[in-house]
């Protein structure tokens, strides 16, 4: 079985060096051909080749490991050279715009799209991040369509299997909902609230909360580290969902400040306690995965 | 020198830990008779007492961990058993409502009351969870008033540096106004952000956002875990200014949301890049210390 990764940064990379010794030939594409080589050097894949076409020729399972719009914009150009029968997916954060692409551009050819999404990530990027682990006890979401062979499907599951990974079966656009709910909004919120502590007070004022910042900020702001254009073009890419997401979290957010604004205090401990109630439960769930 | 802690949670129960072996006797007094026996079993403390005006009797300096509203209640109840003469400082992380009570009740005695707040913590709490380095490299704000005497200020100070802390000193108003944006709305948000995920939707889809939260969320979420008593005083004990730093907040949200809404992805990332710059930047500060 041969597996292509497509794109080397930290998602690609870190697959490569994860399906090391996972009984599968790993070829490997980028457009740098510096990083290309260092792939090759440091054993993240077996073999490269100089063009795309000559990867997707030989492989078994494609994987996108690039930007939703990079990805897009690949599957059109490269329609032509995928290999029919051949399963292609990717590893993009919201699923409506490739998905259609593979409609579109794929499934007439007899190539199988099946839109995939490990839960994995951090807030850092490029080959330079990438480490073998990465993709451990993740949760993995694939969106087959009604039309996938269950042969190919089970194919990609067990792959993803292998590498100590649950894969859940989710429908496009259920997806795309959940993922704005449980990521983009929190990176929204954590590059809000950065800004509204270090930014637009006088000088003095932000040194000390330089000093001021501990543990609580940096956890929850890590994620406002993330990469600035992949963000752009994850929230471009699921503006619908990330604003009802936004609105989700407004209701809560809101009930909030009006207990803290009419001294409703009762109303508001009862609040963060079934927040913590919810937050415990799912450390639970984490931990007994 | 005889330094006494009174209450003996997360917070005290650290700070006898870490003051094992730096030359002080440490007295330690908490309203539950097992706890202090269990402090005293473990060296967490040296000496302890049946009775809260003997350790008062004895003490140097008296360090209150305990909730807000509690110190502020003992320093009523108790204010003709601290010794004239000692330090009395606390670990509250609202400094007003306690800098008040020491001003009305402590000076007029000879006792010199400074408000404290060391930037640590952990959104577990009581004495099970306490580990000796929880101060380690922390920032920790000292309150004076402008009658404490220098050498009194500089006696707290150098208890707390032999901790490997960096003590700052600030005003009380200031202090309050910095954590209500570094502290206190963060757990607002966290735990908002949580309920808005994993609560009010039906069982089916919780049940699917239980396994699409990954690391972002883990850390973004952490203290929503926090006590829900704890941070109901500390809210309504800090309302005004973490109200006022609400609206801070809501202003860079807002802002976030109508590039979205308006589709002005140009300017998301350049607003998402600014956050990102000052969070590395923090970050590069907090690992240089």
């Amino acid at each position: 079985m041969q597996v292509a990764i497509i794109g080397l940064g930290l998602l690609g990379a870190s697959l490569g060096m994860a399906l090391r010794g996972k009984g599968v030939r790993r070829l490997g594409w980028t457009r740098r051909e510096n990083i290309r080589r260092w792939a090759m050097d440091c054993d993240v894949i077996d073999e490269t080749a100089e063009t795309l076409p000559e990867i997707l020729a030989g492989a078994d399972i494609v994987i996108f490991a690039m930007p939703v719009p990079a990805i897009i914009r690949t599957i059109e150009e490269f329609a032509a050279d995928f290999r029919p029968g051949s399963i292609v997916t990717d590893l993009g954060s919201v699923k409506s715009g490739v998905m259609a692409a593979g409609r579109t551009h794929l499934l007439p050819r007899g190539v199988h799209f099946i839109g995939g999404h490990p839960m994995a990530g951090t807030e850092k990027s490029g080959p330079e991040s990438a480490f073998p682990t990465l993709y451990d006890n993740a949760d993995v979401f694939l969106c087959p369509f009604p039309e996938t062979p269950p042969e190919k499907l089970d194919a990609l599951k067990s792959l993803w299997e292998s590498l100590n990974t649950h894969v859940v079966t989710i429908a496009c656009g259920e997806h795309d909902d959940l993922v704005a709910h449980t990521s983009h909004v929190l990176h929204i919120l954590a590059s809000a609230l950065t800004l509204s502590i270090l930014d637009g007070a006088d000088a003095e004022t932000i040194q000390r909360r330089f000093a001021g910042c501990a543990t609580g900020f940096r956890d929850t702001s890590r994620i406002a580290s993330s990469n600035p254009v992949m963000w752009r073009e994850i929230i471009a890419e699921n503006r619908e969902y990330v604003l009802k997401a936004m609105a989700d979290f407004d209701c809560r957010y809101e009930k909030f400040k009006q207990f803290i604004q009419s001294g409703d205090f009762d109303g508001f401990e009862k609040e963060f306690a079934a927040g913590k109630l919810l937050r415990d439960r799912w450390v639970d769930y984490k931990n007994k995965k």
